[in-house]
């Protein structure tokens, strides 16, 4: 099978993180990188190297030897980018968040739908076989009705300029949310808070409780100011608990064959006598995932959309369905209230 | 120096952790246990014991050699209780939290002044090792301003009847903030959010934001509905992050090195250009922490503070400080607003 | 049914352990406690308690309200004290090792023959749910054939001034493999190496390697000076491989789904081509085992083994043949040779 | 500074990752990859590269673009093709173990004397910023005395055919030890046992203790036949005990601020009196490494010392002193007897 043929756009932070797995696939040639600083693509490339490097996006859009392009720019200027890319007949990569606000974004689903090309969002976590493992396990009832979901995600980056700690770490967990999750991310009135405690202008910690469809709810923790680096996912399932460390290798997920239920009458609750939660306190299951670096999945499953012709797993929608809730976040934030995500978003 | 002599009231789920630690420290001597069912404390009690069983109150605390009585019934029972025994001249030592309502804490801590007799709460966590050395490390400014706390308490337990989940849990997490801030648990307006997914009638799984002082926050995570138990608490300061984990006794209490600084002047920030965060990564050190029970601690302080004519380090002030968060929370459960604490509680 | 009488003879390091459990234990009623210093064995007893205090031994046996006792005195005294004892009737307890030399082993084991008589060796680990489980999953070919197992016990301890650092410790891990090998502690010649950096006069660091029955091997390390704690024990088996990690609550034991074969012909191997180890690399399984204090289980037992007139799981034998490879390993270290253990020390 | 011109040799299971850290490296230009079979040297090259491939030896160390090679093929090959490089004038770097007998490294190091070329041993461990530090803590004094070492390196591997798994798996442990002792791999006479369960015709499983020249000892396990890999290394020291799990990435190095003594006077053991080894029990530190790949390291160090015109940290002399306690190792297996290793080997 002839491999596609592919080129970076934007040769800056992640960029190179898209380079090396272009490179390594089986399924893509990389044709060239793409930066308006072309000693920045050039470091990238590497020596002894034949892959092209461009600085002007429209040129390369004009080329006909390039079938995709893989967008790691900075958010604002990704409507503009991939919208051209779109009409020039390319296939679009786009690093989170898909755009900048949810006009932007509509009009990229749109254009892609019309040009009949694919349209993926780089949702990575989504592409771990820890996250694949936890979405099956909710999908065949494996976890039962799920209760509540703690991500707590306390990471090492930039203060960033234009965003605060939400729109900077909340998408990847409203990603894998919304990948996980047998109604996607169809939540209820957002509460969020934050702080700022070093005056930067922004929130740089924050904690958002997301109500679930069927009465639970998604807590979300992000913290740009601590040196330490924690990654902690759990979903609490009426049958059993799934916990997710991703800096623990040996034991990445573990399925806690344990659950809870009650079994008072609501008479009972009604007179307030003890109410009977059962808890089985069964053993744990850790799964022999295979350990395979999530980009090298997510191209490959760019490349699988274009062949066979379908959406990707996480496309313009899911896209759009995290940025309603980011813009959510902020309003209730702004505002002191729960705000619910705005619908129709992600029809 | 002679022993202090005391009864404990009521031999359910929490009188014999009192019993046994009363029983081993060389500060007491247990005279009796008193509950309602002369076999329940029979039970606790023992056998080959002169330890003597009671189930009248009131004939308890005639008796001329009790110096102190320590409460553990259910809530709504403590202040009259407490109040009786602080008449009679007994000191007491309540289980938390203080009482089920303000008026209450308020009454037995005026008569306990009036009486000139230690009325003490049992915040257990504060007399564990690793509680007070973090303590120390702030007191210190080893750990720096606290930008945040983030505490998650997921835990065993029974859904009681009358109370929410931050009821049962929370008072954990509120007496060790009130604790271990050089300004105690002065919070500004508190946002609660819950769930109820198995239709229990309250708030099984709960979060709660408190900002701080110097516009730092601590999260609050409490859940029921989980077998699995988790018990951490990282207090983020601008020199140094603590994070303790009461279920690694290998290393309960680790301070990383590592602090965040903000490079950037507000013009840059006006500007929108990059603000500089610089983390520091240090390493991190694992302090030498006895094993103790943080029961035998507290019992000792007990005496200590009624020998020394002092008041406790968890006093009845501390207790009113918890309660009056405790129902903030309840109040921005129930509104969707944010509450302020009722302040002057514990002047 | 009527609760079985004990005396406790030692009050020492491990005696408080052994009053405590018999004290807590709905089978055993807690006689007296006999020690040549009354204070200390007064203060093991504590106050408000009617349990005697006796400093005679004989006295101690003539007594016709003692149906056992349990024996907590330095090694070299076990065999006089526990003959006297089960020649006045008593079933006997006693501490590892069984006793300082295999004569006087033999003759305990006779003499508890011949008077009917329960001789149970306290080897506390066997009573761990965490060792009963790897006994079960060996027993029941789960783990299949034993290829190795690894044994390491860096332990806090007292250099004793008898002993070696094999006696004190090593005995625990032999008892364990006494216990969990289908075969029992048969195993073949035995090297042992060891140091004494610190000049001390006897080997405070040692490692010895057991050859198992079927071409597998035992390796133990026991170690004093260090003041780090690890209690690691692994047992490769054809199938799966079970870990142990005593010093980890929430996961002390682990069953890896994983095992080994060789896939090629003896031919191969003659003709030096490649061996085809075909590693499986299933999940991993962590059994919920309850949290029970081991000599809760172990003083359990001794009354069962009593009532129903049986021999107790950690019987004399068992004692004789730990015993024997002890002796082994004294030999082998002083010869450099490899030394077979005395047989029909344990028929 | 002008690059160094590098060609592998071997690409095999070890050679890729030798040409991706060269081609990552600031001080290295890879001119090409040799191998007998020109696809597998293609595929290791990879698309779109100007890197040449080579299937004649002889032809490449004619080139005149070629300053060194790195030779990844079988042990048994490694004396011809370094000896026939430089005596090409090349510089050599060669995978572990040097040599498959003495004679061929001895031969080894006299030509890399003869033509003032570097000969360097990629034992990767020892540029590990782990084993660095605990060289450092040693040398400086921190650890104090070393009074043991004990390493276990359980490892997935294939059975090879020419080796036990001394050969294949010790090397690391013993090129370690000679880089953090101070007086290198100098040990008195070796003690191995081994087993070879599932019937391959050689030690599948080993343990050699390794007499230290202070009275101290060095244990080192090496597992084939275990799917579960675990590579723990422990350095007791007299004043402290460092802890090296290179498994655990959050925490691969601590040192116990913790130490042994021996407090008796020699009169006292005579006596048979209590020994008293006082411990002392202090804080855990966990030093801040950086996260940076060995073989990166590794590299650096190979086009440095051929810059300083010194000899590497592993030189060929490092080579020599590991290959000879293999040979003893193999020899104590095979008599049961401690066997000393060869001296002069690596004067």
């Amino acid at each position: 099978m002839d491999k596609l043929r592919i080129a970076v756009i934007g040769a800056g932070y992640w960029g190179p993180n898209l380079v090396r797995n272009f490179r390594n696939s089986p399924d893509w040639d990389l044709v060239a990188v793409c930066d308006l600083d072309p000693l920045r693509a050039a470091r990238v490339v590497g020596d002894r190297s034949t892959v092209e490097v461009e600085t002007d996006v429209s040129r390369l859009l004009e080329r006909d030897d390039v079938d995709a392009v893989a967008i790691a720019t900075p958010a604002r200027t990704h409507a503009e980018l991939a919208v051209a890319a779109l009409e020039a007949g390319k296939h679009v990569l786009v690093e989170k968040p898909l755009a900048s606000n949810l006009e932007d974004a509509r009009r990229m689903v749109e254009v892609a739908a019309a040009q009949g090309r694919a349209l993926m969002l780089d949702h990575t976590f989504c592409y771990t076989p820890a996250v694949r493992h936890i979405r099956q396990m909710i999908a065949d009832g494996v976890v039962g009705d799920v209760l509540y979901v703690d991500s707590v995600r306390i990471n090492l980056g930039l203060v960033q300029p234009d965003v605060n700690v939400f729109w900077d770490l909340a998408p990847h967990d409203l990603s894998i949310l919304d990948f996980i999750l047998p109604s996607g991310l169809d939540v209820g009135p957002v509460t969020a808070t934050g702080a700022d405690p070093l005056g930067t202008g922004r929130a740089c910690i924050g904690h958002a409780s997301l109500p679930l469809p069927g009465g639970g709810i998604a807590n979300i923790s992000v913290n740009w100011l601590s040196p330490t680096k924690i990654r902690s996912f759990v979903v609490g399932g009426r049958n059993r608990t799934l916990v997710w460390d991703d800096l623990n290798p040996m034991q990445r997920v573990a399925l806690y064959d344990r659950g809870v239920d009650v079994a008072t009458r609501p008479d009972d609750l009604a007179e307030r006598k003890q109410v009977n939660v059962s808890y089985r306190m069964g053993d744990i299951h850790v799964p022999a995932l295979r350990e395979a670096e999530a980009l090298g999945l997510m191209v490959a499953e760019f490349a699988a959309a274009i062949r066979e012709g379908r959406a990707p797993l996480t496309d313009g929608h899911s896209g759009m369905r995290v940025l309603s809730v980011l813009h959510a976040i902020d309003e209730s934030l702004a505002s002191g209230h729960a705000v619910s995500p705005q619908r129709g978003a992600a029809s």
